[in-house]
């Protein structure tokens, strides 16, 4: 099966990308302990005023290694707390088109 | 300098995927004649009820290149047409994490 990719765009508000990185960071820490990941880039806007200004994408080796991820309720209480200071909207993909 | 990378997330309301993907391989089909393009990958959310079903993640040589791309008269009325049928929020940007 092939890999499942992980995007998340983020909205920051203006001020608060330090924060949002020490969010980002904290959860990129322990993600690359879990079984089942692969890798994971954190892109930023290069205009100021886009709508999402911080982007992931990240690859697991299953969507069900991801899933087990994110059972850890440490991690589930600082998601809620990051959705509603960062709203994010993350979801699991494939790629359907390559070139 | 470092390429620069276009992410762009599509809501695609339920049952017009079809038509969203026809006005992507149009844009597609262009922009791989221009110059500076390197790749670019679209990613399909698995679960239907994703806010964004649909995610670019292209490659430019820089953004120079994709602003000069932009320039055409017909594929800007195609996108504004598309803006209306499926949101879409695209943005340069910059790797800032990589791991």
């Amino acid at each position: 099966m092939a890999n499942a990719i992980v995007i998340n765009p983020f909205e920051v508000p203006k001020g608060q990308e330090e924060e949002a990185l020490a969010v980002w960071d904290r959860f990129a820490a322990y993600f690359k302990e879990q079984p089942g990941y692969v890798s994971a880039k954190l892109h930023r806007s290069i205009d100021p005023n886009a709508r999402f200004h911080l982007v992931t994408v990240a690859e697991w080796a299953s969507a069900d290694h991801f899933a087990a991820a994110l059972q850890n309720t440490e991690l589930q209480l600082i998601a809620r707390e990051a959705k509603h200071d960062f709203p994010n909207f993350p979801g699991l993909y494939e790629v359907i088109r390559d070139g």
